[in-house]
């Protein structure tokens, strides 16, 4: 028996949530930008593909369209702050970096401003725009990764900030099972024999 | 200073990781099948449209080529090896319901199946479908949602399935920051004035 209760879409859905926030970073001329968004995916891995969804009235918008590249930066847990702050304001009424002391650096392969204090960020190229109801996915070539390496353990993560919804934020429970390719076969194989 | 390492993109990344867990459901005439995605995001709220990514290599691809739906079905942590199960097998060689004994239901407003163990579901008609690299964006547009109401508080989940890379899962910690937004616009207002 199923516990599930079923409504039509309301249009408004966080049953996905928690999920990893990305502070997306834009550079056109002199000024730069970042906002958080919690629509976010890896596309390809051949090429390298990240997309983000920006709404077409937020002012990064304006800017992508100005700019040929944008940064995906992933903060830590303890950061939940920048994000907040920067979730919840925009550049066409200040100025984000000064506004909040954020600090950053030009981006090695792309004209893009990288967080300091991330723990990730993808250097990504625009390849692709495209819109999806009431956003625009931007499509970036990965073309550079900085990371900090003191954060990750076999390239994962254990304290990278997701957003919970409603102005909140979380992080992945470091007592992750360890599962591993050997065990998930091993149990394949059983139920394939019973 | 930045403690931040540079490397050139390997195609390989994992640092935007743990990420929530999507096993999508697909059926075409008689053939059920589930699969675990790993990259998925919202791309709108009107209309209310998901997407995954599917390689074309997968059989849940076929399937989709003959179908005009899919479901999300996300999961509770404790029903990682569902996730492992469906996600290192193919339904091209086995029946992977029969195999790992998946319970489902038909969908309520699209033709598909909903986990009986989900914890959320969403059902989806196919509107888009798009490559990007090696694999393809299939848009749905979310017709309904069926949700475990013992599973989420305010509609967030504490216990959402979320894959840590290389066949390991863990969950969101439960001591979620609550920021909220007057918080958040008090410490805006704050760095504004200093």
């Amino acid at each position: 028996m199923s516990s599930l209760i079923f409504e039509p879409s309301s249009g408004k859905y966080y049953y996905h949530y928690p999920f990893p926030v990305a502070i997306v970073g834009v550079k056109a001329g002199e000024k730069v930008n970042f906002m958080s968004a919690a629509w976010h995916t890896q596309l390809s891995f051949d090429p390298p593909l990240y997309g983000v969804l920006i709404s077409p009235k937020r002012y990064t918008n304006e800017l992508l369209k100005q700019s040929s590249a944008f940064s995906v930066n992933f903060l830590k847990f303890e950061d939940y702050k920048t994000a907040g702050f920067v979730g919840r304001t925009s550049g066409r009424e200040l100025d984000k970096v000064k506004t909040f002391g954020l600090k950053y650096f030009d981006g090695k392969v792309a004209t893009v401003p990288v967080l300091e204090n991330a723990i990730a960020c993808y250097e990504c190229k625009i390849v692709d725009s495209r819109t999806y109801g009431d956003h625009i996915l931007y499509v970036g070539e990965i073309l550079g990764i900085h990371y900090d390496k003191s954060y990750y353990e076999n390239g994962l993560s254990k304290s990278l900030l997701l957003y919970h919804g409603n102005d909140r934020y979380t992080f992945a429970n470091s007592e992750s099972v360890k599962f591993g390719k050997e065990e998930v076969y091993d149990e394949i194989n059983k139920n394939r024999k019973g």
